[in-house]
């Protein structure tokens, strides 16, 4: 049983846990060599060993269950954020490694199962950003102690991760030096009135 | 039948001329209201009242059929540049009406379908930016005839378009006023260094 999936909602005990587990797993498996549009309910069920109906129970549909499991992939807590003495610095590695993870194969499908899902949602926003949003107000947050000018969390949002997520999903190349490309834009612009 | 969609490829004509306006009205009609991975080819063969052999003979799948109507949205030759006198009110009415038209529902779920119809295909970049492209190629050479500074055609098509598409296809909110600051911190910035 992986448990490199921390889920986004509290964590069930027992039974729950092991179905959630099963399920999240199957969903990993799945997406190594579908598109998201190609997995259904009773695939996912059959793959984790459960009745598809404690699945449409818990989750609804299976737009809703690879959300759950895209926004959990996106989310983990084991990635520790650069501490190199700059924001640049900081900026750079931290752009450079997300770049590098998200156009593995199994990333952009997660990513554009997201997408897909956003379909007939109303501008509720990305809840993969929430994790962005909190590494980027700490990082800045330490550059401004030690005196740095920087620019607003929601700048960098828009100007590194908007983009490398935009070609990602669109499938225009991506690397390490396109990220610290977009890092050393955001850090030449002027910041915003209201950061 | 209607002539809104200009197609990418040559204009074929006669019979096929036909067979493909009726096919991307089809397209058209069904993008209205259906999700992209929910469209078939039987599907959009039966309301343009031709048969799904011939879809498929020319088109190949469902996706790459998407796929075509979709970049033939987005490249209408239709579109005027605004020509306000400054790079600026260029960027900022260029910017504001690609964020009007792009949260139009159905403009949406074709970007959607882009997004759809990348998966497995490596790298090739998105078709429509090639538009894009060419109207900021004008804007800015016009912008530096008169003596201004400008970013580079890629630093724009990054900061700007990018972020557009990117919050559109992950459904979070955009407008004018949020497309004017995203011109706005682009010509904020420095220039990179081969333009």
């Amino acid at each position: 049983m992986s448990t490199k999936s921390t889920p986004v909602k509290r964590r069930p005990g027992g039974r729950s846990a092991r179905v959630q587990d099963a399920v999240y797993s199957a969903v990993g498996e799945l997406m190594a060599t579908k598109r998201p549009d190609q997995i259904t309910v009773p695939m996912v069920a059959e793959l984790a060993g459960v009745n598809p109906t404690s699945v449409y129970r818990r989750w609804g549909d299976v737009d809703a269950l690879l959300e759950e499991v895209a926004v959990a992939v996106f989310t983990r807590e084991d990635e520790k954020l650069p501490d190199t003495g700059s924001l640049s610095g900081d900026l750079g590695a931290w752009a450079g490694s997300i770049a590098e993870d998200i156009v593995r194969p199994h990333r952009t499908r997660y990513l554009r199962a997201m997408v897909n899902a956003r379909d007939g949602v109303l501008a509720s926003g990305c809840p993969c950003w929430n994790a962005r949003r909190e590494q980027l107000a700490e990082m800045i947050s330490r550059a401004r102690t030690r005196g740095e000018e920087a620019p607003s969390v929601e700048q960098v949002l828009d100007h590194v991760i908007a983009p490398l997520y935009h070609h990602v999903v669109f499938a225009m190349p991506i690397d390490r030096t396109y990220a610290e490309r977009l890092v050393a834009d955001v850090l030449s612009m002027r910041q915003r009135e209201r950061v």
